[in-house]
């Protein structure tokens, strides 16, 4: 038996608004900070849980108080106990009376508790000596159910619908994780497109994601829609027809205005549109979905909940689910996300970027691979070029597709040198 | 010209847990607390900015850390233009992208914007020298369309068609405050229906509000059915039927379980069926409201912003709106939602109870009654008896009616006793 020794809160940043590197439509200078959690055990393995809630800058110091608030209450606790029944430690916090008041189940608070159940998932993995992906596709169909909150899904998806789903996808596990080891799993890149860039730029560097295999790109849309049409045709004409182009208006439009707007860029051909308004917004993503059909509306990045994806679902409003690592309650509210899309046969493409999103991510995509939807049919993992070297097991992509992680944890530890030379203290920043 | 030099924020916390007030099937034991913001000029004229956060404890600390956050940018601003243009103040914050992206706009960072904003509104009208329902009921349409953030709701209402409600309405806004001055706004009380109460504690605390003059109480259900069964009988047997009850689930059931529920309860004529569900759950709540039809379903005390209001209102999800004065960004967003509110033809009965809720919320009923809806039918505000003498001004209810508050402010001013008494060293609780 071991047990919780303390941890340690660090507010991460970097001046990633200097580059213009992640400027969007709603985000023009955002600097990709992480509030960062470690958590230490009397076990003497040396293994540490690691976690972070991935921010763009002001505020990450009130992230970070609210990981101290949650994280204070799990020192003492036995480790063992924690981590043979996540699911009741998910449901601990979230079902938390008074911490609940402050979402519900929602925004800081939440994704404070998100940190705090990942980094005990980072134990577990590193405990096992496996990647996330690894250890969740190894784990029986009953224990992936036990880890899921069923509260306000079942009308969507119960747990004997999810255990059903869940056994059919069983046979085949081992097949599908070797093919995952040999070839890794489809990305695309963002990296030409951020709305911050010169024509020069989006041109050069959609011509050298196609040179690198990616399959398809993303451009940010949504401040004119006269640039949008000219970066579009430049975008189109340097990739030419076989390549996918998705784009992403980071939440800029109205309804109506979206609907103009999408059929407005229709003859590029697009993937998918991306945040078309309000991330909270289901009735008005299901009205677009509608008139811009057969285009594909994609949304999730800022989805704060379980029962928010269940409502794009339900509705119809998303045909292109984004989870996010770090937006939800950790890894089991990831996982019910997946099973509900599986449930609806809704493809999961997963948000990342910023810093530590593509390292922790992709290990929901190769889980969903192996062990939920068995596809990765029109399923790709966003990819950008941004900060990777600070993480212990930094993402690799090769020939536009990732290398499945090898490295035990949930890929969110930072290396100790990338902390120490970011770690700010907000007080001096105000 | 006065400019703000300086900002304090409080940690206060009611050890209400121990008398079970405000016991429902979510929160067994809320400890009534408030994350509180004092704002200080240099105008000279003694008068400063208070506003909070309610809370129900555990957290406080960190809904006051995003207060923080957020009024150190105030400091040094020019107070008449910010006080001039509280539109533009309200924008300046929620759009700010790199706050946004810890919610957007719900949670700890919205309420936190929210009580900034309000703490702004409380030195506006106290330099007007009225109460916020009469300094708003004064302001000219086109001033309040001003108030109001349009973006994600304009298919549901745009500006100009809440220019043409506020100008219907404005005929005859003299006599409605007068009205209101001479016989305030009719309110319900909770008092009685605490889950946490004995049988006995129900049935005279029943009759006390009958005797007090109330037209509607409420119970607390969604625990145990049998028990809800003979509440209900007893709050029945006691109050006869000319009297409303309504009930209150907070949350407690999924979908499915809610319809029956509230079938099985539907024989003891209900008000209305509040919160059966995720607050978040526009689609449950349409498909309840359906179901249970004509019993009418209430929501909106967890409402994370308008466009959560506006899709309730556009799905027919929800026939009664319950406003919270500290849930959403301050009083700009409320004005909002009472208009889509109007828009859609729904009375709103405001969430009061809690810390200081009675003492915010009532301006919200009233300035409604006076120049948007213009209307009193069907409408209520919540009262519940705990911890008014801890403000300046405390809500008052006579044959139960609110009197019209005639105190300069919000109304969310504490008593510096009071403060000094409950302000706690979160870092002492822990």
């Amino acid at each position: 038996m071991s047990i919780v020794t303390g941890f340690e809160t660090l507010d991460v940043r970097f001046e990633t608004s200097a580059m213009l590197d992640g400027s969007d439509a709603m985000n023009p200078d955002p600097d990709y900070s992480a509030a960062y959690l470690r958590v230490t055990t009397d076990a003497g393995d040396g293994i540490e849980g690691h976690a972070f809630v991935f921010t763009i800058g002001r505020g990450n110091d009130v992230q970070v108080a609210a990981i101290d608030a949650v994280a204070h209450r799990v020192v003492g606790r036995d480790v063992e106990a924690v981590l043979d029944d996540l699911g009741g430690f998910w449901r601990e916090f979230v079902h938390d009376s008074q911490l609940r008041w402050l979402g519900p189940e929602k925004g800081v608070m939440h994704m404070a508790i998100g940190a705090v159940v990942n980094a005990f998932w980072d134990l577990k993995a590193k405990r096992a000596g496996l990647p996330l992906w690894q250890l969740l596709s190894r784990m029986s169909p009953e224990e992936l159910v036990s880890l899921v909150d069923f509260r306000y899904l079942t009308d969507a998806l119960t747990p004997d619908e999810a255990l059903d789903l869940l056994r059919a996808a069983a046979p085949g596990r081992a097949e599908r994780e070797a093919e995952l080891l040999a070839s890794g799993y489809p990305g695309y890149t963002t990296t030409p497109g951020w709305l911050g860039y010169s024509d020069d730029k989006l041109r050069r560097l959609a011509r050298e994601a196609v040179d690198e295999g990616f399959t398809q790109i993303k451009l940010k849309v949504g401040d004119r829609l006269e640039d949008d049409i000219r970066r579009l045709g430049i975008a189109r004409e340097t990739v030419g027809p076989g390549i996918r182009i998705a784009i992403d208006a980071n939440q800029r439009w109205d309804r109506d205005q979206a609907i103009e707007w999408i059929h407005a860029l229709a003859p590029f051909d697009l993937a998918w549109v991306e945040e078309p308004t309000s991330p909270d917004d289901v009735l008005a993503h299901a009205a677009i979905a509608r008139a811009v059909a057969p285009i594909r509306i994609a949304t999730g990045e800022h989805g704060m909940s379980r029962v928010l994806f269940k409502q794009l679902l339900q509705a119809e409003a998303a045909s292109v689910v984004q989870i996010d690592s770090t937006r939800v309650a950790g890894v089991n509210e990831n996982v019910a996300i997946l099973l509900l899309a599986a449930k609806f046969g809704v493809p999961v493409c997963p948000h990342a970027g910023g810093v530590g999103l593509c390292e922790a991510v992709q290990h929901f995509s190769m889980f969903d691979f192996v062990a939920v939807s068995g596809s990765m049919h029109d399923r790709l993992i966003e990819y950008t070029t941004h900060l990777h070297e600070h993480f212990v097991a930094p993402a690799v992509i090769e020939g536009g597709r990732y290398r499945a992680p090898l490295t035990p944890g949930t890929g969110m530890e930072m290396l100790a040198s990338s902390l120490h030379a970011h770690t700010v203290d907000a007080a001096l920043l105000a």
